[in-house]
């Protein structure tokens, strides 16, 4: 087989069959087709496309490049959930435990955030003592036996992505809507899960900008999974507004433990419910209602709240953070902005409140760059609200006063006003089956 | 400047800034953009095209990547002629000296065939004795004493298109239109002639396939010479039937001569006169039926012929060969194959005669690989003839018994027959000014 051959017939619209995407994948990761064809391939493949079955063979070439994990010690069926990423997306710290509460069995391998804030394992390891490096056997003992278990991607897993994704961000090749559904769902599938609930997110902030295009990538992503064998469905989710109040690492922590202490009922806490809702059914529990009701009560009884407890204490962490967040990493300065006038929030621009957040150091520039716990962003209302002149809008927390003065301009600028009263947008546009 | 911003504007259809282009063809060339970023850009101009403007710059970056020839000390105005190659092109053995004989200065660097027959050097080093390897000084001395002179391309002219041509012929990245006419045109610009005339061919054996496609590439090509500053014009050629009778290098060459003595009226004779008209009018020696009087006279008072022994003589090679062909390389078997039966010539299939030729060693499947001067084909009837059966159809010139006859079959194969009379398509389809 020739890369030159498969190359033109991509750049012609010409079908690639599974066999040739499946030499394609093993001899660009053995280091046999040279990154000059590979990125000519990849750049051909945001051009001109993928079919949904060439696709489908992409992924499973690239979820069988390295190893695949046997999740079979779990005894159980087994649900992971992907969200494709967004400012203050902290459901991971929600949903693990609230699922694992409810019975079911959540083994999750998540990155480190690069650019905006950090990722799910970057939140977590701002809870003092907690190891998000288990080796596998760990990992799947805490899943047997407390029902969830969160972890770094570890292990030789999906190679093949690693090496395209490298070269496409090197190459403006990222936003491809079939290289981006190959990447996630190799990745899950190389995990294992019996069940896959995807959270594909639209709007600022977001990869995909529209509802529609962040449906295309998802019923595509459903499509894959499905292929492999997987109970697989995703949502539709907006990321025009930061999700939740709170936009940092240990201040994600600190949301996340008030929704599970059943202290919140807001816009996120209802997404938690549902997302913990949808994975639950997947995995054979019970109807999309009665899941819904199992996870409201799994707050309600202080049973979701218990199993965090359990998941921060098996992984070596400090459990007392849940009722005690001030044990949490706290900023060296905060900042509070009030309002000007009296008004509504009519929207708060997402993707400026990630790029304030990084400036702030809660995110990363580079890669393994350190990040700082600390620090963000707390904002005391949403879209919506009406407040009055002199009430906090937000506050800013960071290292020094001269870091937080400009990230507070920054986040000033990305809210904006008005006198009527606003109504939010809603925030699960879609669910994809 | 960025690359990765340069690849992404031009995968989203946005044009780049002359700075910018200019800033990428210089990297490329001095090995600041790695060749995997290179490839993925030269892949998205493939996939989503350049605009006029961009494929003008980038020509212009490309023509200054290296050196640049100083054509003054001719003395007088030059003029230069491309054509995209086709099978049995041997246009520039009869234009070259044809020009010279009406008082026109053609300075003409060539390049070697690969696929298909040899390139114009091959032809010419068919001669015994001829050098297609002169110094500028002395190339620029034949040109200013006899009007003409052709050369290999030598010197450090167009590296940036060297280079990239490199990396396109491995990525599957040729055929795109903009890149074809940057790497023609810069090449063009670099030998720095006032008047260029290009011959676009389309057909089977082309690299156009319709002459709609011809035209447009012809179009960008006179609209790049023009903006840099020369006179130029492209005529639309047809390359669905091989041009001329024979396919070969010496073959060719004994063709040429045979049109320089006034012993053709053909086609392709024809097509010869029309450029030779078109190319002293670009230099300004009259209107264009004018030039075409002039040319025809110089080969019926025998000018041209002399024009050609003294091009001969000048780079060392054996004038005699115009008055006795047969002192050209002779191949060691011929095969003639006859008409089985009645009938007319319907089409001659022009890139199943090259792949015959290619086989037979009259051109090279690799770089550097020696050629075969007197292998080749010629036929003695072209389309719309009727041959009688018996009559021979073609003779094939080859070192071996076995070579001939693979060749035969396969060209007896490339010529289809009809019962009922043909006319011949027209040659110069559109002249583009």
């Amino acid at each position: 087989m020739q890369m030159y051959d498969l190359i033109r017939k991509t750049r012609h619209r010409e079908a690639l069959t599974g066999e040739e995407i499946s030499w394609l994948v093993s001899a660009f990761t053995d280091g046999r087709i040279p990154d000059y064809m590979m990125s000519a391939w990849l750049m051909a493949v945001c051009c001109q496309g993928l079919t949904e079955e060439e696709t489908a063979a992409l992924t499973i070439a690239m979820r069988d490049s390295g190893d695949r994990l046997d999740l079979s010690p779990v005894g159980a069926v087994t649900v992971d959930k992907h969200s494709t990423g967004g400012i203050g997306d902290k459901t991971t710290l929600v949903i693990a435990p609230l699922v694992a509460a409810c019975g079911g069995y959540v083994p999750k391998m998540s990155g480190r955030g690069l650019g905006f804030t950090g990722g799910t394992i970057d939140k977590l390891e701002s809870i003092p003592g907690f190891s998000t490096s288990l080796t596998v056997p760990q990992f799947l003992r805490n899943t047997r036996e407390i029902g969830c278990c969160v972890i770094a991607q570890s292990g030789d897993l999906t190679p093949a992505d690693k090496k395209m994704y490298a070269l496409r961000n090197l190459t403006a090749a990222v936003d491809s809507i079939p290289l981006i559904a190959a990447s996630i769902m190799s990745k899950k599938l190389a995990l294992g899960a019996d069940c896959i609930l995807l959270d594909v997110k639209y709007g600022s902030g977001a990869f995909m900008k529209t509802p529609e295009d962040a449906a295309v990538l998802a019923r595509l992503m459903v499509h894959i999974g499905k292929t492999a064998g997987k109970q697989c469905r995703a949502v539709i989710t907006d990321m025009n507004t930061p999700l939740g109040d709170c936009v940092g690492n240990a201040l994600e922590v600190e949301e996340a433990i008030a929704i599970l202490r059943g202290r919140r009922s807001d816009r996120l806490t209802a997404l938690c419910l549902s997302l913990a809702a949808q994975m639950l059914t997947l995995a054979g529990r019970g109807t999309e209602d009665a899941c819904l009701k199992m996870a409201e009560d799994a707050i309600h009884s202080g049973a979701a709240a218990e199993k965090l407890r359990q998941m921060i204490a098996a992984q070596g962490g400090d459990p007392a953070v849940v009722d005690d967040p001030a044990r949490l990493p706290q900023a060296a300065v905060q900042k509070t902005v009030t309002a000007a006038e009296d008004g509504y929030i009519a929207s708060i621009q997402s993707e400026e409140v990630g790029l304030a957040c990084l400036e702030l150091g809660a995110g990363r520039t580079a890669d393994h760059a350190e990040i700082d716990p600390a620090a963000g962003v707390r904002f005391h209302g949403t879209v919506g609200d009406h407040l009055r002149q002199g009430e906090p809008v937000f506050t800013v927390y960071g290292r020094s006063g001269a870091l937080c003065e400009t990230a507070a301009a920054r986040l000033a600028a990305a809210i904006t006003w008005t006198q009527s009263p606003v109504t939010p947008g809603i925030l699960i546009h879609t669910v994809i089956k």
